[in-house]
């Protein structure tokens, strides 16, 4: 039996050893390199031989170069005989392209998911997906692990849990709105953008109430700045924002700057760089929820009553 | 150049005439008998070597005798030497199933794509999809027909364009109902119906309107019953109901019966029979639109303009 | 080490109680239900993780549903990272379907192969197949029991083993009386139904003979129905029938009923309910037998010494 | 439009013209070498591009070397892009090794199927096939043409339709020996071998009878021999012996030349050289039946008026 | 008939121009876009339902970002119904990762190949491989163009054959050096590195010689200045320098700014910046070559008498 | 757990008990028999469910016979539930088929691999293969072991590490000739044999030198006579020569008798039978190698210390 071993690729090395600090079991060497020529270089110094071998990496941006990193991971881990290969993708890149929104687009999500499997993993850990059918994009095992109540608890914790909305900021996030509120024991409403409209509607009551906008990822935050809109003009009392994936692709940061909000809560699916945080920013750990569902897994037990919804 | 063929199974014969008539190609025979034992036999009377095929059967009401009629019926095409074998599935049993929504569950909505994918067929034709992601299940080429747009025509038609509201009957619902909205330029509203809670509120304004409660299919009919209560309590005008897939199991038809409903509308994706249709049902016709999508199909033109959203 | 776990699908619970006794682990709990719309879920209470998984289910009638029992339940044990999903068939449902006797036939038999396999199952154990090369339809390891010799030794006991002659009720089926003659040292008859021709001879000598009629299944009992006038026109003393697979579709024990047979002897490989019973019916239990396939399955014995032929 | 091309391998170049022959098309040039080190080069001078190319090889002895030569040309096919691959194999080695008649015995003939699908073959054209289950050992189409019907018709222009039985020489051989009888208007008799009994039976009458012998090959002739020295005893008045496939492997011609039968008719399904015939063979060409399933198939119409059954 | 359509990703869209020039077919429009975020975008404003497309797309730098553009079309190209698709990969990046040189090394080039067979291509065409035996990476066809008789036309044009030896600049590379050789009537000679030897000898006779450094591409450059150090000390007349593909990663231009070559000959595989350029600089275009190639392979001939060796 | 178990097919019973010997674990039994029509047969006495199996198969002359014992002893493994199946191929026929050197040309080198991946194996260990790339032909973990270091052990026993140069016999072997010359701190010296030209020649000196010419394999033999002619009109003081797969087909022992060479070194990857072998052979063993490879195989130990390049 050689047992497990876990490896940080370049995406979120601080994430990493969170995780492995909860696992109780320190990071493997592996050396991934950028070519000049813009090619990946992966070496691993040890033996994989016949070990279970859980590598950690989001497809967060630089996504394409994140993702074949990864590939090529796998690819040496399977040439040189590792027992399973699960990979932990703490956020899933391309999630939103899980549709043909319009004629001819590709399915990207799917890709990935294919090219996963192809490539010969066992598993696949993610954490709160955009959309779960997600996780029928693969036909091997995926454990699906649940962030949210993170964010649950600490509104809970800073007594967030009564005059409060919780907000949904476009229509496709009712159900994740419901959630947290479930959590909070509070009502939902809806932000109601209507194509070709530059107001902005909400459905539901948040006049003189505390608002809380959930999303499961905020990347350039023009929704995130739409929503507030429309709640200061509904009268609601403050607005707080919470999501899983801190994506903030360029000018998020800045746009979230302008907007009052009380707190940003996001968690470090993502690596969240210094100069991107603003002073209202919460940054919550999935490390220990994902160590301890490595722990699980590797010995076999459920992960169900700490994770999966 | 052998030409296409159009075949109907038992699901839903008189459908699969009327998507002849579009085409303007009669049905070729095929014999798919169910023995005493429960075994389904296909008899193929006439050769398909080189032939286009269409195969059209929804997965509805028998789910699993409609699904392993097509399934056989598949394999004896590809073993017959059909050229490409097109499957025209208007009602997508199992669409539902498409994630894990509590621990150890099956995700079957991917296993009827994976299985069909297996079987060898070239094409899946599908209408108004329970989730947009079931078209990532496939790799091959998937034609997303929309026959919302038929409800929208319908409403349109007999005024129902202003003082409306369309109802998202629960929050998986919402970005359906705002599909129907802009058809008619009106306002949604929810049904926000919490777990472990008798009341089922209304988020939005209904009051003294027509509503419109869209949901992509009536199956017990107990979600439209929650919202029509709902509805009926916040001071609805009147009620009116439509969907695309008119399941209608066991006692839905009579669970509609006891509601002031003005118009249940829905389409003939699945064959509605006699007894199970009430005075208020109106049933509009998928054939012709599904008629004219092969038709563009066979002929390499765009079927954008026409359906795909 | 996790262990096997067992469990029986709607098919044969009897049965499967049977063989968790032979193996002195009890039946695990699962779900399986059939919703108004007529699809099925599945639920399964206990984590499967890397555990051994044996499923128990005929393909029996009826065939379609039981078969998607099967299917629904090895996608949700492969989602829920069980280690190996054994699949344990007693009857094989469409294994007349193993060929193509006429032009643009389906074969069926070999359709349920590879849908079991495209699942993820790693091993297939079966009984009595209606011909050896459906094994050959897997690519995977297939555990083929031998039932015939629980017949051969019921027959012994009861002294059947002079004056005897074995029966094959038709041309392929030769072999398999052969192999039951060898088992009672008694001559073998043919019977021989010409197309088109009402009289029905025998071949081979069975005037004043006991004679036992040997079948893998009885379906509708036609063939037995006219074995057994052959056998009288040809004046054998008495009629014995036996047969792997107790069938018994629509009409089958009522034909039975009718004639002078000594004794019917089947296997449980089908759950046959008391109202297709008749007086002068056997039923031998195949539970020992797969009981004992398991644990020698689960221990990497070799299960030739008690089963292969 | 390419159209067809035909190739002859070095199994059976005779054959090879004379389907050619039949379909009015020549064989195109195709180079096969085998080395002084035993492998196996293939050429081909002419451009393939495109085109629906044939290839016709029986796997017959050297067995081994001509499949690998089959499989290399395939595989030269695909990659030099031939538009579909269909490959004529007019005798299947290792059919007979179609199941596990032992434990932990392999399915060779599945092997076979399973490596000629995954080289990418898009058609398999057959002659009687050992067992019609073969078929379905694979999953693209499979072209079964039938040539015991030339025998039939040989034996009913010769006068062999009165007074003659057909005989089955084992077990496993009535089925096939039933459809020459049909053909004749003749009854059936069945050689009857008991394992460990030197004595071998006759069930059913030959005395004074003409008999003819028919199975699917002759190989090693031990078969043929046993039953004739049956038929002696039981008195039949001559003995002729058919079979499809003339393996005749060593010792077969001399064994046969020492027994009194009238004629042995084979096909030239496997290319017989002058020294194994003897003065009363009967080799009947399956070179016109071949040749025009081929134009059939290529002009896409079926084949079953003609040839399958 | 839809005909053929070329398309150009962002790889190198002056090379896709001058090929479709030479087809004769405009590009079609695509949209290629890179978010924010990271993420690819592909849109293709017109139906490509049963055209045989082409897509140009180099792997060259931004490697991964131009391979996942060159995948995430091809989704799109699948599922939007194309009838056949090929992907013209002027510079295979990864190429040189073609083998283990290391323990648990990855074989990126190989995993470069499957992926793309996973996605659905028909066809690859590159040109001038690192090593022969990455067409065998595929089992699909690959066309490998050839374009070192370029480069072969153009020293010959300027008058060097005579008095010139080709210089392979490592031991891999005797073979496309001895290639050039016979198009130029030259000896060779090659450069010899001993591992931790800080001279580089040179085998074979270059005093007072022409020397032309041949190589399948320039990268770093250091190869060439070590080359060009080693035939300076043998005393080379003069030194010219030719390669397919420049490749030209960070530091190579200056470093070749600092050798006295005659002429550096590389083609337009990979688009070469203004700003990476020197005067020495001859740009050879194999954009007619490829050209021509589409259109032979869109009409079925055969590429062979222009370009295969 | 059930342990190991090692196989020896026909092609190298001698080398494959030197393996066991060093393993320690005996031959397991295994019947592999030929029959009169040309057809495999294979037969495992003893059972291997839950075994790691080792089966040793060079696929050497008779090449075509070799593969085909070793896939068909493979699906015998497999369907008889071996765990997993690992195949020891030290020397891989059709290696030299690893690329398209013209049009139309197979890849038989991928084919094998493809069949061998596609027949159910796990690990692919082989020796000095051909070229590096074949390992890429693989998309399972393949374990190369190195044996040119055994010839430059017995090169340094015997003295000959100075004055001496490796000979590379054309330019596709420098590589080689580079690793042994840095075993024996040697130059390396390439015979230049152009297309058309008679005359053999030598870059590099050789005069008065001790010489070995090395390669992967001795075929023909007709390289190693051309390069010995070369190295004697460049006046080489005497020949040595080395490879590591004797396949010594026809006419190659003669044709080495007539040429003065001091040593004549091969390994046992192929079984050399005594009436080809010469009084200057050297037969070195890779029987402890492998069976120390195999050793640490199992185990999970990494093999790099020993045996990887």
């Amino acid at each position: 039996m050689v047992g497990i071993k876990l490896f940080a690729l370049n995406g979120n090395v601080p994430l990493a050893e969170k995780i492995a600090q909860e696992v109780g079991v320190p990071l493997s060497p592996i050396s991934v390199k950028h070519f000049a020529d813009g090619e990946v270089q992966v070496e691993l110094p040890e033996s994989v031989r016949g070990a279970d071998v859980f590598i950690i990496q989001p497809v967060s941006d630089p996504v394409n170069e994140n993702f074949m990193e990864l590939m090529i991971t796998v690819d040496a881990m399977r040439r040189a005989s590792a027992h399973l290969i699960n990979v932990v993708v703490p956020y899933y890149g391309y999630a939103r392209a899980d549709r043909k929104a319009r004629s001819r687009e590709p399915i990207t999500a799917k890709l990935i998911a294919n090219l996963l499997e192809m490539d010969g993993i066992d598993r696949f850990i993610a954490v709160d997906l955009h959309a779960d059918q997600l996780q029928g994009f693969f036909d091997i095992p995926v454990d699906h692990l649940q962030a949210l109540p993170l964010a649950g608890e600490y509104f809970r914790e800073i007594g967030l849990d009564k005059d409060v909305v919780v907000i949904a900021p476009d229509h496709s996030g009712t159900k994740r709105a419901r959630e947290l509120a479930e959590m909070l024991g509070a009502p939902i409403a809806i932000v109601d953008k209507r194509p070709g409209d530059d107001n902005v509607g909400v459905i539901g009551d948040v006049a003189g109430k505390h608002t809380i906008i959930v999303d499961d990822m905020i990347d350039t935050a023009v929704r995130v700045q739409d929503a507030y809109a429309a709640l200061q003009e509904n009268g609601a009392a403050d607005v707080y924002v919470t999501a899983t994936h801190g994506v903030l692709s360029a000018g998020a940061s800045e746009r979230l700057a302008k907007l009052d909000l009380k707190k940003i809560v996001v968690t470090d699916t993502i690596n969240i760089p210094e100069e991107k945080q603003l002073p209202n920013f919460v940054i919550l750990s999935v490390g220990p929820m994902i160590g301890q569902g490595i722990k699980m897994i590797s010995s076999n037990q459920s992960i169900h009553p700490l994770f999966e919804h």
